[in-house]
């Protein structure tokens, strides 16, 4: 049954253009077309063939990629065409027979990947300069669909046969898992009841009523469809700020070493501890003194300290994801020189507006993102010889509790830098010190106005670390605290970090991940989707599910 | 195993004070005591017993109860103490043998309806002028300290062994029911790494510490406790609007004429066909004038129809969610004169300062979020006969669909009011209107201004109804629209309507009804809670819990 992503299997996370397999990325222009192509035989396991361009996980990191790389590689893009290269099929959605023979873990984390994907596109397009639109030129269903509801606007040929639909519900006993429900009604404000019948009808709708419906912005005919969609195109990478030519910035390949028990990037390093079902994870800030002019960032290209930690680190959270399921606690480390680190900060926040220092500052903010939302605790140690200043401080303040040793005899401090005073927001939309302070509003503007290091003692007043243990008290008080955490049970952990992270405003991206995604995942478990007659076993089976009509 | 609320055992919401196993309700000028005495034997089931007063459905059954009649029978109540008359406990929470034994649907339930019960306490605060001090004169455990959650202020007294606690992750693998993580962190603001340790460590927190991390807003010496609460009961009172003295109306019981396939009420009936699984719920109109001025309203007392009605349509949504689980369509009909709603709605609206105004609009706001909140989908028939006028529309409002005949032959019309444009908001801070209209903000004002009621057609354009077939039609497209939502799996359909329904702002209830409720029915199906050796499962046994550690 678990076959399609094993727990054993390890998924790499990292691609490139060369390798795609379901993507063609072509560039013309301001404006780059990225085509789904699935390779019916180029999924992540052969127990399922990807047909009618429907995906798993190997598609969308294919995806993933592309999106990064074009923010990335080519500033010259300002708009991006989303389509498909089958006939008269745009996208038949996520696999079902992937999703049948996957373990419920699995099914959770790939809608969480494919979930931050279709984010990562919204951020590009709020925050990067550069919109989509999805060109729908033929049946576009479930998270086909969802793909298209996370670009900026969607056309729909018109060819008395292609649908848009979202057929979880009526045909599978599930929901859709990649925030289709959530931006029917909240993005594109689809009117409640008229969702509610679009939800629940297979074929979907078409025409003229998915424009009036707004579950889509324009259709043409087949005739028109094509140059109709150049064209606007053409007029939504008129309304970008990014720079009109190159050069961007190649992202070369991460190559980390990696054991059985380590992964070692080049400043980001994952130590486990499988006995004890720990992970280290420790980020080394820079060795010397980084570029700090955008020419210069720009010349040093991937090796620059930021985009390189970061990138490692988005990768390590990924790896830990999805090939580590039972090391449930990560100890956050950082080392090196936190002046390094407050000195690209500086570097970063004195050219907020040039696109590649934006591009880093936004990257950084994905990753913390992608931290927040990972299901696993994580403790941060702040010890003498640590880095955790500025960006690097945020991985303290993203983990669940802190510990900094209050050790008079070696010197040990945190500091603070106009990172974390609003680039790098989570996505309630307020910054981790805001999230920190709901009670105490204004002390956010007290510890940001400090501008020398806070030891143990000070960190702790201020309410910026959870605990200070002197020598005495460290190794116990820290051992116990991690003993304990690791022997709760995971589930109900997982549950309440995902309550206790995210107070304050909820936002469609805290609705997606929080609201929907905890109905999907309880779904994902019941017997009327995943049981023996459930929907989800039955579907493309000669037999038909049968449901406990039992409402909870 | 399923013995605590079998589908078969059919509870009863309805009781009064001179019926009260649990807690004593007792008045003193403008200050009230409810004092939690949980009888052990006085569960709805014999297969437990409510120890340290843990409580089931039957003990939140009389504390919802308590606050109704607070509210309606004494207006001269200003502030509520809730308390406890055991000594050295004030509650232990939801009693873990009951959760346990009950099915998957009845632990899901219990957890709405106490949430609904907690939501009720903070609407009274909120809206109605009674604000509510625990006091906590000892132990206070889990849902105990839920409960003290939803006071406006929380004493907790310093015998050096009372604690506040949220054991539920560290002993039971479960998360808090009843919104404890919420209101940790978005109501009491408290800091998340404090909140994250508070809800590992099973014994909790007691004295200055719980002060210092917000969790109580005073600790007081057994010897000063008593009075520094009864002081503080007066000064709370101080801040009510309510009036000095009574006389307030009497809640009379409901009486409804109960058969196997109906329920009768004077205004409101339910009629059960089992073989479609649907449910015929409609709510007559008065069938003359009723009272226009409070005077006239006090007078009439529990008569006056919308408090009748209302009242009755709070039992019957509670009626169908406990005791009816598979009958999963809910057809919603009105019947009688819309110039009487409309002229109940004026009088209400006229008057809406007047403390029992205030009151039995904000009963029907309750219920209609009941219902916004039960698990069924809701398909409003609007045909000719019926009374879909101002607060009887909310009805059509909160309906996934409707549908209205349009026969020319036969007069048909919806009429909207005041009480459409402000006083019953949904749960997410929207009327049903704005919610409706998230993408037409403006024809919220436009239908508002509207004083000629709507047919038909006129209520399809404006976009009031989901559809409008004519008397060809409207058979069959009622009739494949009841079966086909009927024929979905009930557990979608469950996710779908929690995601549709409340487009727009999440608030505090929101996020308990949304994120912490979802996440807390996934936990309750994991095996490491519920299975063979979770943590719920060997609660109270010799057995230690085993996990699998499998992070999802």
């Amino acid at each position: 049954m678990d076959t399609a992503i094993t727990p054993g299997s390890r998924v790499s996370f990292e691609t490139s253009p060369d390798r795609y397999r379901h993507w063609k990325l072509s560039v013309e222009g301001a404006v780059a077309t990225l085509s789904m192509d699935v390779q019916e035989d180029g999924g992540l396991s052969t127990d399922y063939r990807l047909k009618l361009n429907s995906y798993d996980l190997a598609v969308d990191i294919e995806l993933a990629d592309a999106v990064q790389r074009l923010r990335f590689e080519h500033p010259e893009i300002h708009a991006v065409i989303v389509t498909s290269l089958k006939e008269r099929i745009f996208c038949a959605g996520a696999n079902i027979f992937m999703l049948r023979g996957s373990s419920h873990a699995a099914k959770v984390n790939f809608c969480k990947f494919t979930n931050e994907t279709r984010l990562a596109i919204e951020d590009a397009s709020q925050n990067s300069g550069i919109k989509f639109l999805a060109a729908l030129n033929g049946i576009c269903a479930g998270g086909g669909y969802e793909l298209a509801l996370a670009c900026d606007e969607i056309f729909l040929v018109d060819d008395g046969n292609s649908a848009v639909s979202l057929p979880e519900t009526p045909l599978l006993g599930v929901l859709p898992g990649t925030g289709g429900l959530t931006r029917v009604v909240d993005k594109r404000r689809v009117r409640r009841d008229l969702a509610d019948v679009f939800s629940t009808v297979a074929e979907g709708i078409k025409g003229k009523r998915a424009v009036e419906w707004r579950l889509v912005d324009a259709v043409y005919p087949t005739s028109q469809f094509k140059e109709r969609v150049a064209r606007r195109a053409q007029e939504l990478a008129q309304q970008s700020d990014r720079p009109a030519t190159g050069p961007g910035v190649r992202l070369g390949p991460l190559t980390p070493k990696v054991t059985d028990d380590t992964v070692d990037y080049s400043s980001v390093r994952l130590d486990f501890d499988r006995q004890r079902r720990v992970v280290t994870l420790t980020v080394r800030a820079p060795v010397s003194p980084e570029p700090s002019t955008p020419e210069d960032m720009l010349a040093a290209g991937d090796h620059f300290w930021p985009l390189r930690a970061f990138r490692e680190l988005d990768d390590a959270l990924l790896r830990l994801r999805m090939n580590e399921p039972v090391l449930g606690t990560i100890v956050v480390k950082t080392e090196g020189d936190p002046a390094h680190v407050i000195a690209v900060d500086q570097a970063l926040t004195a050219h907020p507006n040039h696109w590649l220092v934006r591009e880093i500052t936004l990257l950084i903010k994905r990753t913390l993102k992608r931290m927040d939302l990972t299901s696993r605790s994580f403790f941060a140690l702040i010890e003498p010889g640590s880095a955790f200043a500025g960006t690097l401080f945020e991985l303290a303040l993203a983990s669940d509790r802190s510990y900094m040793l209050d050790d008079p005899d070696r010197p040990n401090t945190i500091a603070l830098s106009p990172m974390n005073a609003g680039p790098l927001k989570m996505s309630n939309g307020l910054t981790r010190l805001e999230t920190r302070f709901l009670a105490e509003p204004e002390r956010v503007r007290e510890v940001l106005s400090e501008h020398e290091p806070f030891d143990a003692r000070a960190a702790h007043d201020a309410g910026l670390v959870s605990f200070a243990p002197d020598e005495l008290d460290w190794d116990d008080e820290v051992r116990l605290a991690i003993e304990g955490r690791a022997a709760l049970s995971p589930d109900a952990l997982t549950g309440m970090e995902a309550n206790l992270r995210f107070a304050g405003p909820e936002t469609m991206e805290t609705k997606i991940f929080g609201r929907l995604t905890a109905w999907q995942n309880w779904i994902f478990q019941r017997p009327n989707a995943v049981g023996e007659k459930g929907a989800l076993t039955a579907y493309g089976t000669q037999a038909r599910p049968e449901f406990d009509f039992k409402r909870t």
